[in-house]
């Protein structure tokens, strides 16, 4: 990557309030009407797939209106193909499992990136009034939690006192690799499950340690980056390679974790060089 | 169960409210608290068993205040033994994992039984400011939904359209057991983990259909059973026995539900039985 402009980015950042504005007042009523919604599913009417959509289409519209020239790459529709350097990723609803049964932890993920590079994040949770803000060496919270809070990672010297957070291992890894994920989780001090991207606002929170998981598409993980790492944690593949194209990622909060995660993680075959055993 | 006094019931409902506030005042700030808590803990200070044993206490003293021949049974203290047919079951903080993580699931359990058959089921999510209040023939949600509404759970007439949860199925069940929920998860529509108490109530609520779960202790299951049965649903142990006790639970929304469960559940050899392989 090289230089990018910090008067460019920080307009960018500038329009982050009103992205999270517009796709909060389309998904929140969808999330708290709920069963009846759902229950229309069976008719062929589909709730989530509507305030995704729906969703995406305003933030995709707010950002052209402001950077026309920029890249838009989303879930539901097809890329829109940009002229200069600086493109945008979402996911309107992450976690639409979680929105269908109720969970309030589903959130909205914007990334900002600079040639493929992610400077910008923003895990926004619409149903806990709280937000997670990642820019380059420096992440914050938002919302319920009292105001804007600066976040720092905690350190974690050893896996036996590490927190660790996966979204649902049974449905996520392939035999190989929840035998590599079991492995870890025997060895640290307790695991939660079912966050979503909520999990990675938590480890740059300092409240928890690790994140394993697989199957993560970009625009699921883009924004998740900045957030971890402006905080001070690091997140990669499980081979310590790149996260910016999703995958099998592993996130920390203290950097000093990954190698001896890495010894783990690195030797699972991945689902599309070996079989894909479901348990 | 000989009958019992409704006025007598209604009495003991109505100390809910100020149970609820007294909980939340001592359990909230340390939440919020976090981080810096947290690692005092290494330290030999625990802050979830301080929040725990406070919360424990205080509730105590407005119970036996109110009430002083009840029986009142909870986690932290001994039995306070009563000389009538009622007793109360607390459990200050459901779900202390989250608590410590920063997940805003955890819950402050309440119950109220006459001649050890639970009546009365408190759930209160003081983060999420949502709470479920279950009475025989009624349950109800209070809180940032919308004010207060009462609960139905929904139908699933088939296996395949259930929504299926468990806090931990990799640390919660052995070997055996974690078979045979697989067989039922692999046929559900999907599963969403990591809820404590608060699935339960997303049961009653029509927005879940089943929990599975095991190492229950009573004063964690005592108050979900009316927030259940008061919205149609059923918990039963994994034989179909009552649930009062704890152990390997089984929640369905729809009662049809359950003998088909059960066929799963009932074989699967329980720990003090068998082995207990964790894997």
């Amino acid at each position: 990557m090289t230089g990018y402009d910090k008067g460019a980015l920080q307009n960018r950042l500038g329009l982050f309030n009103e992205l999270q504005r517009a796709a909060r007042e389309i998904t929140l009523p969808l999330f708290f009407e709920g069963p009846d919604a759902v229950n229309k599913a069976e008719n062929g009417y589909d709730p989530v797939t509507q305030a995704d959509m729906d969703a995406e289409r305003r933030l995709r519209e707010l950002i052209s209106e402001a950077f026309p020239e920029d890249t838009i790459k989303g879930e539901e529709f097809d890329d829109i193909p940009g002229a200069n350097d600086w493109s945008w990723t979402l996911d309107p609803i992450d976690g639409t499992r979680g929105f269908v049964a109720g969970v309030p932890v589903w959130s909205t993920l914007v990334a900002v990136s600079f040639q493929d590079t992610p400077l910008l994040g923003l895990i926004d949770l619409p149903a806990l009034n709280t937000s997670f803000w990642g820019t380059p060496g420096k992440t914050w919270r938002e919302g319920t939690h009292g105001g804007v809070t600066t976040l720092t990672t905690r350190k974690c010297a050893h896996l036996n006192d590490a927190v660790l957070g996966c979204t649902e291992p049974l449905a996520m890894l392939n035999a190989g690799e929840l035998t590599a994920y079991n492995m870890i989780r025997s060895a640290t001090r307790f695991s939660r499950l079912g966050l979503d991207a909520f999990g990675y606002g938590l480890v740059a929170d300092g409240r928890m340690d690790i994140i394993i998981e697989a199957g993560m598409k970009p625009c699921d993980t883009r924004a998740l980056i900045p957030v971890i790492e402006g905080a001070g944690g690091r997140i990669t593949n499980w081979e310590g390679g790149p996260a910016t194209d999703g995958g099998r990622i592993v996130a920390v909060g203290d950097p000093d974790l990954l190698p001896e995660l890495h010894i783990y993680l690195s030797g699972v075959i991945a689902p599309s060089q070996g079989q894909d055993l479901l348990i």
